[in-house]
């Protein structure tokens, strides 16, 4: 373990970053409040000790900003978030902003200087608790802030344009947050998977092809109610046996093309709770179907409106289905995701590559600049958004010395699109 | 319809007791309540003009009596019961009072006097919604009363022991109102179907061969939550998926013997409602399984246990499996079905036999003396328990003409066992 250049020092921080909670007895740091802020002067402190002017910006994001080799030197960005979901785990987000933070400190160390600055983003607001609108921070930076979420209330009633000011920042200046795609020759980000795809095959570290789209339904299925006991089977048209059947349709689908796409139906519920002696007359439930590939994902999802559509008529029960949301995938820069492959095989991993099925900074990034990631193994079964969620420090270290290398081989002509 | 005898009197009458209600603006009328002490009191005047001595028993129960030709003949008791669930329909319940006191009514106009006496019961509780133990009424002629049900408690803690006194009665003298079986011939209930099989065939009336048993059973999945976009299909541990796939398990076996079994999924729950976003990691549901064959009924449970256990073998899932209810079936007399049969002949109506999935005051009284039920047709749709329920006057009249032929043609010692 003593051979750990990274590993244990980043543990140690992600442990004193999560006393930073706004929960007794769990972490929960949400967007703007004063833990936000308290976490975020630990994490300047040790931006500015790794040799970086830091400092927040006009939405209370935190920016580190290790210069280049010369003053006109292009930027290559790297962060993911400060907020963690309501009993979060310790590394979601915080490894993003640690694990770069100890790249730069060992450049600075070394007193070497890169042809490209390096800026570490703290993103204020990525998973939207607060707010209820996810990925602000790298939003605002991608030029995508849409102006209407300032007026969104949390649940006491204060605006997002009131405790930006709250925070010291300034709401109108979040148009100028904006980065010229002129000046930033990449973003890269580090993560937990978030998933068991990497600890299922025994790697440290994966390249990260695209960060998924997502379509989103909302279903209803309506049949008729009826007593248990007294409608024979060929006469009923039960709800639940008709949505647990298009609940099987959407794993069947998916599970025959579990290779590019995956699908689930989260939540499902029969009207009033139902009653053991009542066949259900109403059931509602959602879908949401993810695929690095857009039109794989959208061809996905009428495949199982249709599969729906059919077992609902079979059965003689009515469907209404709202497919209310939609994303498009983000896919990594390809020479980004071959540097990566190239770092990861120095550092003697084999070279594994997966999409992201969850939605991350780099998503709102990949649509200014070229982007990629690296995601590192996540323990316990791959859980996360949960205090169960692990990170080991072997792990922690494989994947910093691979960012590292990354950040030192980057060519910033090479990688522009 | 002016050829009708018995529908629309029936019928008005129906609409007459729908009016004492515990409900504003809707019909609830439960167990030993002010509503239940005016109807029955409407109800014994209704007795009483047709020639009957009526009267409250010292549980609450109304009992009407036209005596037979001899002070000593046996008694046909019939009768069925006087509350309602929440927001009821009007002739559940209702239907079996009111249709055998115009049998009588019909009878003491012509003066005939049979070789058995008639009673007419207008049990207090039959649905069970005041105190939670339903059949409390023909329980106690049964002989089967439980008395620790008497401390059970009403919502505003009222005991049903307290209760039976407030309403004039005497809960110790509850086991003086079992019936002997050597005075008493038979038991005849007629009651709305509370199905839809009697209107999918178009006949108005049909013989019950039995009031089916239940095997009740609360189900637990317990699977591995993960997020919906990072965990690939195979490696899922899906609760939602296995429960699914048992719900339609349950269905297929019973659809595969729909001529003597019915199986349903009553309630199903995700764990916290589920999430769009999650792959859900525990689901509880219950199956409620029926049959008029107890045999059939428990190789049933049995079979869909075993089912739904190799699916959770298959998917990596835990079930837990709770048959916490078991009830056996009642089969109707056969000498008394085949008597029905004949009454509904002469009416010019086809034979049609069917088992009562519902439970019924005859199920009790089944377990005493021999005993039928002739159902009626029951409107739209065939629901029941829903301010929606109907009844066809015309069916309503053929029911009544049914019954009266039944009771006048009944043998006392033929229909003994």
């Amino acid at each position: 373990m003593s051979a750990l250049r990274f590993g244990p020092g980043i543990l140690a921080r992600h442990e004193a970053l999560a006393r930073f909670t706004q929960d007794e007895g769990r972490l929960t740091r949400t967007y703007l409040t004063a833990k936000h802020r308290e976490a975020g002067e630990t994490v300047m402190a040790w931006m500015r000790e790794a040799g970086m002017e830091a400092g927040f910006d006009a939405m209370g994001n935190l920016v580190g900003r290790y210069a280049g080799a010369t003053a006109d030197a292009p930027v290559l960005m790297t962060g993911s978030h400060m907020d963690t979901v309501v009993d979060a785990g310790k590394y979601d987000g915080s490894f993003g902003i640690l694990s770069p933070i100890a790249c730069v400190a060992d450049l600075h160390a070394r007193g070497k200087r890169l042809p490209h600055a390096i800026e570490v983003v703290a993103f204020g607001d990525e998973e939207g608790v607060r707010f209820g609108a996810t990925l602000l921070g790298s939003r605002a930076m991608a030029g995508r802030f849409d102006p209407k979420a300032l007026e969104a209330k949390d649940k006491d009633g204060i605006t997002l344009r009131e405790a930006i000011r709250d925070f010291g920042g300034d709401p109108d200046a979040i148009p100028t947050l904006k980065r010229d795609p002129a000046k930033v020759a990449a973003f890269v980000e580090t993560h937990i998977e978030q998933g068991p795809v990497l600890l299922d095959e025994g790697l440290a570290v994966g390249v990260v092809t695209a960060i998924s789209g997502c379509t989103r339904v909302r279903a209803r299925v309506t049949g008729v109610a009826g007593h248990a006991g007294t409608v024979p089977m060929p006469l009923r048209q039960d709800a639940l046996a008709a949505a647990a059947e298009m609940t099987l349709a959407v794993e069947t689908y998916c599970c025959a093309r579990a290779d590019r796409i995956v699908g689930t139906v989260g939540k499902l519920a029969v009207d009033g709770e139902g009653a053991i002696n009542v066949i259900p007359g109403g059931v509602n439930f959602t879908v949401d179907v993810r695929s690095p590939d857009d039109a794989e994902r959208r061809a996905a999802a009428e495949a199982i409106r249709a599969d729906c559509e059919d077992i609902a008529e079979s059965r003689g029960v009515a469907l209404a289905w709202d497919a209310f949301f939609e994303l498009q995938s983000a896919p990594c820069d390809p020479r980004l995701m071959t540097l990566m492959g190239e770092c990861i095989a120095r550092a003697g991993v084999k070279v594994r590559t997966l999409p992201s099925g969850a939605g991350h900074d780099a998503m709102e990034m990949a649509r200014l600049v070229p982007a990629a990631m690296l995601f590192v193994r996540c323990g316990a079964g791959g859980v996360s958004h949960n205090p169960a969620e692990t990170l080991d420090e072997r792990d922690a270290d494989i994947a910093t010395a691979v960012l590292l290398d990354f950040l030192e081989r980057f060519q910033p002509s090479g990688a522009r699109r």
